[in-house]
């Protein structure tokens, strides 16, 4: 695409959430239904679309180029997905609206009222891999918080998003929503384009790898609301229960929010090691232990599935069924090792000491700290948020689990009687800054 | 200063800041009071720095390089600017302690409680211009807000600012906190190397011209929060009452909340167009008019600070005494040529309809929507903030006037027994989501 119809894309975009902002709770819900319906209609055509993508990619994965776990995620039509999908713009859609909320307020002087309201950022670029569905559950979560959205998808289901992305452009047609609110765009280098735009454009979300999130903020000066992988970790610590510790530790560590660092206290090395690294094993997690914990295994240890670590296993994201074992000798180094190696997105100790548990939660700088509880609740449904944008690693505007709200802002309403600063001020007027109790509606 | 030093100024705020986590509100305010106290001590030898400063700067006024208003600002010492600077920092430390406000919770299971608690952003790049007291201001707000901060402050005051800091380094070396928790720097050269180093530093806070803004955020992968200047716009309605059209387009504009353009109902001209020129020029303000507007004038009219409007005229913040006017056909037309021409900063509308206003307020995208107010009240103080880090002009994080809530992001804290997510879904347990009635304290 040229880059004046790139342009052009991100004017439509601006044109479109102008609109946006007039629209009312029920214009909303109304396109949120109309896409589900149309959604429901074209299944059969989405479903072929998706069988030819697979079909692609089969060759891909065959050809040792496509894993197969991202052909997996592609996949649309097996199980329940398709109605999952579904169910999310419902689940999205009874949210109470998240505009209009008035969180601030004050009297400044008679008939001089301040409120600060909640609004939609204006113009998202989400980019996002693999998964479809997403550029469904992206187009609820833009619609609902009413902001505009130009998406783009993984390369490798194309086919799929573009079936996809053509029911939710129908469904507008038949609202009051402009359908350039969400438009697709299919290419890096078109992003690349669109990075320069942020004359039109609010925030770019990227969900994908560090690698992913850290070029785009190398190349933008629209704000980044990064979602990269999770480097996170649990520390054991020598007041542990190893019953707790071994239900923690233990959490099927490929997902993006499964502990990949294991710290465990010198002190408990005898009683709590081996039980531990069994457990881990006997769940086909390959472990790679320092010099001291690999000591205390009995000679006789099978350790076909253990590896001596290094020292870059601390700052990697396996990805994938493997765990770095490190020995320390409190919580401070824990600490300090979670602040120098992770990736700020949520970290656990297990222990029964709440001096030592708060104190790891106080010092340690990540977007979830937990005590006696598995990393992996690190989730927007899981937290309560109905749905989520994703896992934010930033340490501005929206951190952790992110729902709604990170895809809102402000704006202060100042309604008055013709007021002017002069008339307050030494020997005038003062300020009153009193409470509101009674709102006005505008 | 080389790259090794300016990397490990960073690492010094990074450590700092970790520090800075397990601070009571007590050993805050105690700093605050501490830095208050040392401040008042070595009032003589700051002025003594002030006074060399202003020399060095007269040279650069009277050859031209420098402003007579920059100039102005730099001075220290007339009226009760040190005593205000010092009164700042009490008020600061009077506001309610912002860390650890618990602003959602949810019980996900039986003993499995979720809370996210407000705790500092980390470590802050602050760069502000002229203004010496800016140091002593932004180091109450971070100390409050529990952040590390570095800071670099405008060439022409580097004396006044060096004799502030080093009595800030005194006071701190009184306290528990670590000296290193403000740190100063010198040069641009210094900002463009600290600029690379995202990963210690977590915001920048650019308070300057829009050019300044736009530098930093091209060059760095930090999150930006840009306080530039603002191209503020009044319209004026069909349904204004004129005395309060008046009140509020005339509002001094030099301010960065000033107003800088005015719009103007095209059905009204003949009743409030000349009033308003009249007062505007009565007011010093020099006038770019549109051609309609232009040609309502009576032939007669003193013309000597009134200059037919060119284009870029409403695209630029003129800093001074001047006003770009143009006639629009409705409130959509000033809507559309706020959210073109503006810098999403204040604008105002004058007018006794209150659709009209709600359509306004609606429509144009700025932190600031005013009704028949002037745009001058967009100030942190004046909003009851009681301290203010800037005027954002950002769409995330925070946007307008910014007190501490902008130093501020939060975490998640999760406390269970050993919870794992494998025990929750089909056929499993299934979250609570309840409400927290009784908070507890970790």
């Amino acid at each position: 695409m040229s880059k004046d119809s790139l342009v052009q894309i991100a004017i439509n975009a601006r044109e479109a959430s102008n609109k946006l902002q007039y629209l009312t709770t029920e214009d909303r819900s109304f396109a949120l239904n109309r896409i589900k319906a149309v959604l429901e209609d074209k299944k059969r055509d989405i479903f072929k679309a998706n069988e030819q993508d697979k079909q692609n990619a089969d060759k891909l994965v065959k050809a040792g180029t496509l894993s197969a776990s991202l052909f997996k995620r592609l996949d649309l039509e097996s199980g329940d997905k398709f109605a999952t999908m579904l169910q999310g713009i419902s689940d999205i859609d009874r949210l109470p609206d998240p505009i209009g909320q008035i969180t601030y307020s004050s009297k400044l002087d008679e008939g001089l009222e301040l409120y600060r309201v909640t609004c939609p950022v204006g113009v998202l670029l989400v980019i996002f891999e693999a998964r479809p569905e997403v550029v469904v559950n992206i187009t609820a979560l833009a619609l609902k918080s009413g902001n505009a959205a130009i998406l783009k998808g993984g390369k490798e289901s194309i086919l799929t998003l573009t079936a996809l992305y053509s029911a939710i452009q129908s469904a507008l047609n038949d609202t009051v929503i402009p359908p350039n609110a969400i438009q697709l765009v299919e290419t890096r280098e078109e992003i690349d384009a669109l990075l320069d735009l942020d004359k039109y454009i609010d925030l770019v979300i990227p969900r994908g790898s560090n690698s992913l999130v850290r070029y785009i903020q190398g190349r933008t000066r629209i704000p980044v609301l990064g979602h990269a992988d999770g480097l996170c970790t649990v520390y054991v610590d020598k007041d542990s229960d190893l019953d707790k510790a071994i239900r923690v530790v233990v959490n099927y560590p490929a997902a993006c929010n499964a502990a990949e660092t294991l710290l465990i206290h010198r002190s408990i090395l005898s009683s709590h090691l081996l039980p531990l690294v069994t457990a881990l094993q006997n769940n086909n997690v390959l472990l790679h232990l320092d010099q001291e914990s690999l000591s205390q295994l009995p000679p006789s240890y099978d350790t076909s599935r253990i590896q001596s670590c290094v020292p870059k296993d601390f700052d990697t994201e396996f990805l994938d069924l493997e765990m770095a074992v490190k020995v320390v000798s409190d919580v401070e180094e824990a600490i300090q090792h979670i602040n120098s190696h992770g990736s700020k997105h949520t970290d656990a100790i297990v222990t029964e000491n709440e001096q030592i548990a708060k104190r790891f939660m106080q010092g340690v700088d990540a977007a979830g700290v937990y005590w006696n509880a598995s990393t992996r609740f690190a989730d927007g449904f899981r937290y309560g948020f109905g749905a989520e944008v994703g896992v934010s690693t930033n340490k501005t505007h929206a951190r952790g689990p992110v729902g709604l709200e990170g895809l809102l802002i402000y704006k202060y309403k100042l309604c008055g009687n013709g007021h002017v600063v002069s008339e307050f001020g030494e020997g005038k007027k003062k300020y009153l800054h009193e409470k509101i109790s009674v709102f006005q509606d505008f």
